[in-house]
């Protein structure tokens, strides 16, 4: 396994000064993923396989005996889910995504009861993490520092996969796969993704949701994005930038319910207040990107309403029992998502194959 | 499973208005309990079931085989215990008892590592951990909201049991149940809980466990209940209310040496004083009604002690060797009646049944 | 089992009197450890018995059926690890330890969730542990509490074993432990510990750590100690006397560069400024006591260099990749040593010594 790393090719010094797009093959292990750190990372038929053992897993566990398949796959191995960051769904997606496949998951949450209260290097911290578990997930304030680590871990004699969880303000690839797989999902009757017309609306320049699903649907020909915000909230200019390297249509404005009528999937999102340099946040009249249930009138009939929540008041409780609103089907999504990722990253794939085949034939 | 919830035949509005004896067929399903919220919703047949399943599995423990038996019974359940009020003994309990079914267990404590802190409403908080996992355990300190969940929940597309763990003031149903199995296997080589006195020494205005217990009570006919203690902690008068109206006999007073030799199971109680509106619990002279090594002599050769703990100085540490002192067992008692009640919840007693047949035959 | 536990025959009133060396026979049963309070009840064949143990539960631990044969080894216990000091290291390998063996673990780490909060006694909450769990593995800052408890739950009707995983600033025995099974597979090809030539560096002082492990090391004729330290963070007195009345070797000195390179062993200490009381360890000059990448050169080129971690600045990061570097495996020795002591405290060893000859014959 050492000697297939890419990690072990590179200085750090040089891996720093790649792109996002240049640094994605170096998480990689025979074209599936090993780390698990950007967005960028994911090629189109990484992203179908994905989708593919996530339907299969969910389906499997719908029966006491696929269960207790599933919960055998991955029982020799143990999680490091190290969180020190503020975090309720993603925290326990990936832990119950562990007990699924059988994985002993335990926990870091709070600093003030580790080593690091002794003066300990975060990097010694999560080495020593590598010493007795199988896997990290680790979500962290500060960006890059995932990366740091996956190459830091290839260069022991002990490396072990790493699953970012939410790094700073950059990155949250799992979030992004998540989302990939309920768009996929909600059009899997009616084309797919592709050609799909797919709105973001409210914080989009700090949520990192945002920009890395964005980037992901990028893989999809014909999706054209709109990005919906007060102009001091919206989309970075290197998220335009991309999209228009990649020749594909994007609108960006600031009238949320011309947008509504318009489009196949609308991805809400809450306003990030706490990166507020200066309370920025509160100068913005955000209730005109609110969705009501007024706005369910506009909605195209098989449209989809998403959102990675927590949510505040960008959507309207009352419109969850709308059956387009569907960010609850995709919160669960979730976890089935990131136990078919941990499935890829230990190569065991094939064997949901063949129990999804002898289920289904 | 769905179409059999009765909490989906009333809105919210309608079910608020009902006493919790009008509430409790809601939260049943074909006379077991569901979920699990309050003590009234208990019927005598019921706690039969329960203290029968409880004694059959705490026996089934005693062996390996045994054990593994009754970690494959759950395994393919997930729980969620939400508590975010203190607790050691009934999270542990809840905890272990997760375990020796073979539930997966997960746990959130301390809110300030959840999404609440980003403006999370606490019915979506809850509302996620149904997307993961199959089972809730809840302590919160809000009166009535555990019931609201069971509500809420229930009218998703994914409802789950709920188990309220201590809810507010008002209601901590498990707790009840653990003491009626202990008063039930201490009395059980002398005719049963029926026709014994029972008294309740310290804060019964303020506990939860006295009222519920005490409420549980009128299940038992010929049942004569002691309230002893200082006026301005005695118990509510809505018990007292019940209790005539099934008339059945108690005694409300303040002198704790008269009752002690007359009865035959003494409750002793902690001053709450976490509830202290103004301090009155420190104007109370508690020692009075402290059990200590003198007490002992006093006490019926065959009565017991009981608490629900944890502990100040009701109790003298030097009582604890004598046999009638039962609060330990009462302890463990907890974690085998909270796994009997999960088995009941998911309907599997019938395989414990059959199981300790083959135990005794 | 209760019948066969010596601290059932003692009152605490006399326990509490003895030395150390005279408390060793009471945390013993049938000459194997049953509590695990002191780095001074082990005898050497009980060190060469848990080494043994340790790797062959190591080499076991290599395949997927090994891990699996572990898991089922003690999957009928539950054990709850009360740590109420800062910890990673020691925290997580008994975590992982009781994962690799099947053990259900429970924790308990921040006593504000818990019942101490309303007044309840550290002993009565130790006790409650005991009523849900097979076993206990415990830090703690208060020196002694762990015999205490010890000899507590010896003395009721549910006695369970006790691990000390730190307490107070005496003892951290199962830290000793992973140290002399650290070293002796250093030296394993080349004579074992006897005669080796071992330095301590740093605050001796006030390293429980060491104090342990020095102990530990009369139990290796031949062995000569080397403590280098400044003056106020010298050794303590009585560990001295212990070295002088076993009759070995030892040096007592401040020139580090001196001792690197005539040492078999040098294990590196943190200066332990959580203990001081007015602030002396600003007042040393702890340079002097860095290992460096300079020093590497002068190091013997079969000799170790060790450390318990967390470490500050005491080893050059740069110093890690060395081959004599072994901190990093020191810390996942831990885990399998602890392993191999809950394994032996519940008497399985000999099923590791089957599954290990048909694995290597």
């Amino acid at each position: 396994m050492y000697r297939d790393n890419p990690l072990t090719n590179i200085s750090w010094h040089d891996f720093q000064k790649l792109t996002p797009e240049q640094k994605g093959p170096y998480f990689l292990r025979e074209d599936r993923p090993y780390h698990v750190l950007t967005a960028q990372q994911f090629s189109r038929p990484m992203l179908e396989r994905i989708c593919d053992l996530t339907t299969k897993i969910r389906l499997i566990g719908k029966t006491k005996g696929g269960i207790h398949f599933l919960q055998d796959l991955l029982s020799e191995k143990r999680a490091m889910l190290y969180f020190v960051q503020p975090s309720t769904r993603t925290f326990l997606s990936f832990y119950a995504a562990c007990q699924i496949l059988g994985i002993a998951p335990a926990e870091v949450r709070d600093t003030t009861t580790s080593s690091e209260v002794k003066g300990e290097s975060p990097e010694d911290t999560v080495r020593t993490f590598s010493s007795y578990f199988d896997l990290i997930i680790m979500r962290h304030p500060v960006g890059g520092f995932a990366e740091r680590i996956a190459w830091l871990l290839s260069n022991t004699n002990r490396p072990i996969p790493l699953l970012n969880a939410g790094s700073g303000k950059d990155q949250h690839p799992t979030q992004a796969l998540l989302d990939i797989y309920t768009l996929q999902r909600s059009f899997e009757s009616h084309g797919g993704i592709e050609r799909k017309r797919i709105a973001f609306v409210g914080d989009l320049g700090r949520g990192r949701t945002v920009r890395s699903l964005a980037t992901l649907l990028l893989l999809y020909p014909g999706v054209r994005q709109y990005f919906v915000a007060p102009k001091e909230l919206q989309i970075g200019d290197d998220i335009i930038a991309a999209i228009e390297k990649a020749g594909m249509e994007y609108e960006v404005c600031d009238d949320f319910e011309q947008v509504v009528p318009e489009v196949d999937a609308i991805y809400m999102t809450r306003i990030q207040d706490e990166w507020d340099a200066s309370h920025e946040s509160r100068l913005t009249d955000s209730n005109r990107f609110h969705f009501t249930a007024k706005h369910l009138a506009m909605l195209k009939p098989d449209a989809v309403l998403l959102h990675p929540l927590p949510r505040r008041k960008e959507i309207d409780v009352e419109v969850d029992s709308d059956p387009r609103a569907i960010y609850w089907r995709q919160v669960r999504n979730g976890m089935w998502v990131r136990a078919a990722l941990m499935l890829t990253i230990f190569d065991r794939g094939v064997e949901i194959d063949r129990y999804y085949e002898d289920l289904v034939s």
